[in-house]
């Protein structure tokens, strides 16, 4: 999947300073370290993994944000070994780091929030990230440069990095959002994780910023799927400085502001499906006509995540039967005789039979790199968009041959 | 993966003969249709899939049982295609063939039970059955080349029949059971309906064999998962002619018939489960310490359906950590730090942590055709065997390549 966010020039938050470095985690040499600076502090709100198997950074992460009281003054973000499954030995380095990081910004360690990714299972050598902690610090910037070494830093089998970002005028004044987020569920997914972070000068109180987290992660972030794996380390965090000067609980600044934090959202959701050398093919499902968006989402989740339906959509195959099957088993107790299926906008199924249809012009519809498939239950007035892809021989052997 | 059921010999249970025929619905030319007649009939008992997309047979095999209170003196297959999504058509289709047999057989048509298997939403050619079916009739027998004939014409992707059959001796009579599958999941999945029929002398009430199957079925057939797709028509049907003279409910016959049954639908689940061009690995999961039953099927159900795990193990990969990643994410509210992990007798990962193991030996054991590999959760006293497989390239490529 070829995208051209990388050409983008970004729209930089006041109030963060960024830098990356090479730490010696990954095996490659590539940088694996990321830091974010909030100098004047920021309010942050997070969503973590609902895996019981939570990384070290992910439940330090937490009781920091708990502690804090939901200021934050640093993220530091390491590459390459996800500190997952490594004990005690895992959470003290974890919080060794972060302690150092404190100390050479001058402020407690409970105000920096921690990040991991990338292999489970193996002690992280926390002092080759404290060794590099001091350049890390005297190097951070606030420019788009900057921000792009950081978004360099923490990916780890992604093909690109993924940026994006948003600004809202109000008045003559003007907020700034700024996404940065790795993630590719295709290749090595042992190192698979998402991790997603929002920066922006709107002012916020922590409690308002979780409420527009949540729901603008809802409809984007938790709408993807790649594989149905979760991942031991999956945290998408949003940190506000305030130094816009605009109030995001203000008339006038709410509702763009929940928009643009979708729009960045969605469009790093987009970049993450579409990343990897196994996709050839991202699919917007669009389940529609059901008694509930839960319901809604039921569908198009067992339609994301069946194998039958994921390796027909990689050869192009308008075999609407697998479709028609997986809505059947989703659960939902709905009546396959109410139930219309369209490729874009041909429809292939109408009451749960076959309808005669250009079986050519089908499959050069589903040959495109991104389409739509539209369900319509026939019970109900909600709807769900699901963003998915494709089952690939690649992903298989991408997987099958990463060695641990 | 190789077996050898074909060389078995098989216990005929007395009171059935059996046929098959080509009518013509497949197109490579390959028999498709099959007959059983219990010619002085037989009590039934059947199991249906939970799809809510069922077949015409699968509604109408239904309706049969319930309407001859559970007696049934012919069973009928078609292979090549499924009936299903094929409308009101599809169900006049289905049961003017069920009166045809019946017609043959001079008895009502709502004693012969329907099944049918292949493609979805395509119009089923009664026409080319009924054509076949006198033919059918005149040539059933109570022979073993008879019942082989009856397996092969039932299969669609399977690269063999799926045979096996059992006997037990009570005082100086016997009783038989024997079993006849179809299923292989990995190949041309739209075709990949799971169709289990079986057959015995034994006297029982169609209540009684419910119980009987429902207990067999519980912890063999469907503890079994190839790609987590249910099919719309699956059947698993069990058959008594009584002719043993010997009474199920009966002490002393009672347990051991259980015992029988239940080894026989272990074996067609092996069977199945080893099936197809793309398995390469058969793994048996055992899932252990669990609280309940439910709970670690669960956790089986998640490490089964697991992409990531399932990729793995097509490489041989001691990759762990992918295994309690899934393990965490199974709904189930366990604490990682108890989880301990073996292959084979080999432990991998130790209270939630790695532990340090041969690598090597790990790989050669996971190259094995069939393992083990057991997950202890430290929680309770219940556990739960599951039958799964990997995910090869093989698979994607095969059911990528397959068009409508």
């Amino acid at each position: 999947m070829n995208q051209d966010h990388e050409k983008q020039q970004l729209h930089l938050p006041r109030g963060f300073s960024f830098s990356a470095a090479t730490a010696g985690i990954k095996a490659s040499g590539k940088p694996d370290l990321a830091l974010a600076i909030a100098a004047e502090g920021a309010s942050a709100a997070a969503l973590f993994t609902t895996n019981r198997v939570a990384a070290a950074p992910v439940q330090v992460g937490r009781d920091h944000l708990a502690r804090s009281h939901g200021r934050m003054r640093a993220l530091l973000v390491n590459s390459g070994n996800a500190n997952c499954a490594t004990g005690k030995a895992g959470h003290i380095a974890c919080r060794q780091i972060c302690a150092a990081v404190g100390d050479g910004l001058g402020m407690s360690g409970r105000q920096v929030f921690p990040s991991s990714t990338g292999i489970i299972g193996v002690p992280l050598q926390a002092d080759k990230i404290l060794a590099r902690l001091p350049q890390l610090i005297a190097q951070a910037e606030a420019t788009e440069a900057a921000a792009r070494a950081f978004a360099g830093a923490i990916i780890t089998t992604d093909l690109r990095p993924k940026l994006t970002s948003a600004q809202l005028k109000v008045g003559n004044k003007t907020i700034s959002i700024l996404g940065i987020a790795k993630g590719a569920g295709m290749i090595h997914p042992q190192m698979a994780t998402m991790l997603v972070y929002l920066f922006t000068d709107a002012e916020a109180s922590p409690a308002a910023l979780q409420g527009h987290l949540r729901a603008a992660v809802d409809l984007t972030l938790n709408c993807i799927s790649i594989d149905g794996d979760t991942s031991t380390n999956d945290t998408v965090l949003l940190l506000a400085s305030g130094n816009s000067g605009l109030k995001l609980q203000s008339e006038g600044v709410r509702s763009k502001f929940a928009e643009s934090l979708a729009a960045v959202c969605r469009s790093l959701a987009e970049q993450i499906v579409g990343d990897g050398e196994g996709v050839k093919h991202v699919v917007r499902l669009l389940v529609q006509q059901a008694r509930s968006r839960e319901e809604a989402d039921q569908v198009a989740r067992t339609i994301a995540h069946s194998l039958l339906v994921k390796t027909a959509w990689a050869g192009a195959d308008p075999n609407w039967g697998r479709i028609l099957a997986a809505i059947g088993r989703s659960g939902v107790p709905l009546d396959p005789a109410r139930v219309d299926i369209f490729f874009g906008k041909q429809q292939v199924c109408r009451k749960g039979e076959a309808v005669s249809f250009d079986e050519k012009s089908a499959h050069l519809y589903l040959s495109q790199p991104q389409y739509e498939i539209t369900i319509q239950l026939g019970r109900g007035k909600s709807s769900s968009e699901f963003l998915t892809c494709d089952l690939t021989a690649e992903y298989v052997h991408i997987n099958a041959d990463y060695t641990t």
